[in-house]
């Protein structure tokens, strides 16, 4: 006997990014807002400013990829239970990725899921972070490895948040600016090589565009099954660049623009871009002060250490390389030797 | 400037529910079966002589309620983590509803999500816990306070393992039989009152029966926002039960007994049903030897424990209450003095 369970055909998880200024929003309901001390301390008046609830509670968490683990999200939850929060209560995240990854997974399992919005505060969060709706933590066997695909009801982009962020910040999120460009829309490119993204109207439609770029691909996508792994072009070098030098010597944003130019090496190697094009990536990355160089201590370690990272599983690596500038291709079938004389190009 | 993230639309968590003796299955990847002395110590030679895999691992964990928690999902989670499992691995629950919600829950969060296979050994798991997709785990806060709706990708229910329930154990499963018939089949409660569910074909038919029925109403309601808080039928009461009395005095099954005895109470009180109707509820809940008695010692503490319920968040209780035999009412606007008076016919 085999009964059928019929389930969410007819579940819409579709939300909006909002890039706008924050204006007066009240929500008919408890909400608790989790931060941490440096964006309240900066921005947490103006947010208060804009919103308000029935009832409405913050949470300051630590500051920093090391706490984005389970203690920190058994302590949002003890605040949600103390305060009573109910299923139709509201999570907000305040802050870069790491408030955000941490406030959708503790949504996303407190009494089986409430809602949550984002209101990212970074550059980086507001390109990438806040869409894709991929929520997590850290634990002690890697980055990200406890978590949820979960889905915001609304994201809130305010580039007023901006302003306060340093320059080695605000240009680790133009890199992943550069990457959306790069494997998805070459005259996204050639607006980035002609604007300058310290200006507010160009970085909006910056974040504006890039967020369509991976809305696209997600809505495709969702679980990344297939063309969603795009989106890590770059960053299958970055984990390795961010592991080796020990996690904070560069910003994840400043790993990407290395792991994109490593990325394009081999690319140019495998006859899939020019050398000029190659060039002009590097060139856009150090306008930025981004770093686009690595001193590859040993070939044979960094190789090793593709296969510890999550996305190599099955004992191989996928490589994402960009074709040209605009497109992008998934290989992982490059040869040891492609891979490392492309690596031995970094060695100082 | 808004952007649209459109997602979900085509997923399809669709799922099959088999309910006939286990076979010759090989799983084409890493498998981790997730299980308990008791269940492994009478079944597990059963499992394995049906089910292999590429990899396969068992993961034992300690026996009851009061391990559903937090740190045995970690345990689990180091498990996952010391045999690698990955993105296309596979956990099996196997053993009742408390394997079921913490090997459902740890799937849920384990890199964002991995496929589980849910093998129910008591009758109670399989009429009710193998069938919605609530998983999740208890803290001192209450019951299934965190946890995910996510779905299994197969359910298998296999009528071997009743053989070794004790009796206590196989009639709570029959409670919620019961339950199903009472609030959506008044067919399926006249083919209970005249069959012997202790014989295999009729309790197969029961289990198969009961399925049908929470499919479809978990279908028309996958998230708990309308009609699927009627199999909550008997639950509101016997939540206080279970907590007044202490977890483990009865088992969930039996308070559920109870529970359905006093809404119907309330149902007559309110007009809902016949005293016929009531009764013949009690009688067959007492056939199989399930409580249908209870004795409240004080009416108006048993009254405030109910506000205590997740399901009373807005400080107003929903109670289900059956009209007849069949149908089923979700009322939340019943006066304090007829529940009130409902609860004295209890007192001792």
């Amino acid at each position: 006997m085999t009964v059928n369970i019929a389930l969410n055909r007819t579940i819409d998880n579709s939300y909006d990014v909002e890039i706008a200024p924050l204006s007066k929003i009240h929500f008919d309901t408890k909400v608790i807002v989790v931060t941490n001390p440096k964006v309240s301390g900066f921005h947490l008046k103006y947010l208060l400013e804009n919103i308000s609830a029935n009832e409405l509670y913050i949470v300051t968490v630590p500051d920093g990829e090391e706490f984005k683990n389970f203690s920190t999200v058994e302590n949002i939850l003890e605040n949600l239970f103390n305060h009573r929060l109910d299923r139709k209560s509201l999570l907000i995240a305040f802050g870069g990725g790491v408030i955000g990854d941490m406030t959708g997974f503790t949504a996303s399992i407190y009494q089986r899921g409430i809602d949550f919005i984002q209101i990212p505060t970074t550059l980086l969060s507001q390109v990438d972070a806040s869409v894709g709706g991929k929520t997590g933590i850290n634990n002690k066997y890697g980055k990200n490895l406890v978590g949820a695909f979960y889905q915001p009801k609304k994201v809130l982009i305010d580039s007023h948040f901006l302003s306060t962020l340093g320059e080695r910040e605000y240009s680790a999120g133009i890199a992943e600016i550069v990457k959306m460009a790069v494997t998805f829309d070459k005259d996204f490119f050639e607006y980035l090589e002609n604007n300058d993204l310290k200006k507010t109207e160009v970085i909006e439609y910056a974040i504006k565009r890039s967020v369509e770029i991976k809305a696209d691909v997600v809505a495709r996508d969702e679980k990344e099954n297939g063309i969603r792994a795009a989106l890590n072009y770059g960053h299958t070098f970055a984990h390795v660049i961010e592991k080796e030098s020990g996690y904070g010597t560069f910003l994840h944003g400043e790993a990407v623009s290395i792991g994109m130019v490593m990325a394009n090496e081999l690319s140019v190697k495998l006859g899939l871009m020019s050398d000029n094009e190659a060039l002009k990536i590097e060139k856009l990355l150090d306008t930025y002060n981004l770093p686009i160089n690595y001193d590859v201590k040993s070939v044979n370690i960094f190789y090793d250490a593709f296969f510890l990272d999550k996305k190599s599983s099955n004992g191989k690596i996928s490589f994402i390389l960009a074709k040209g500038i605009g497109d992008v291709e998934i290989k992982s079938d490059i040869a040891d030797e492609d891979i490392k004389s492309v690596l031995t190009i970094f060695r100082s």
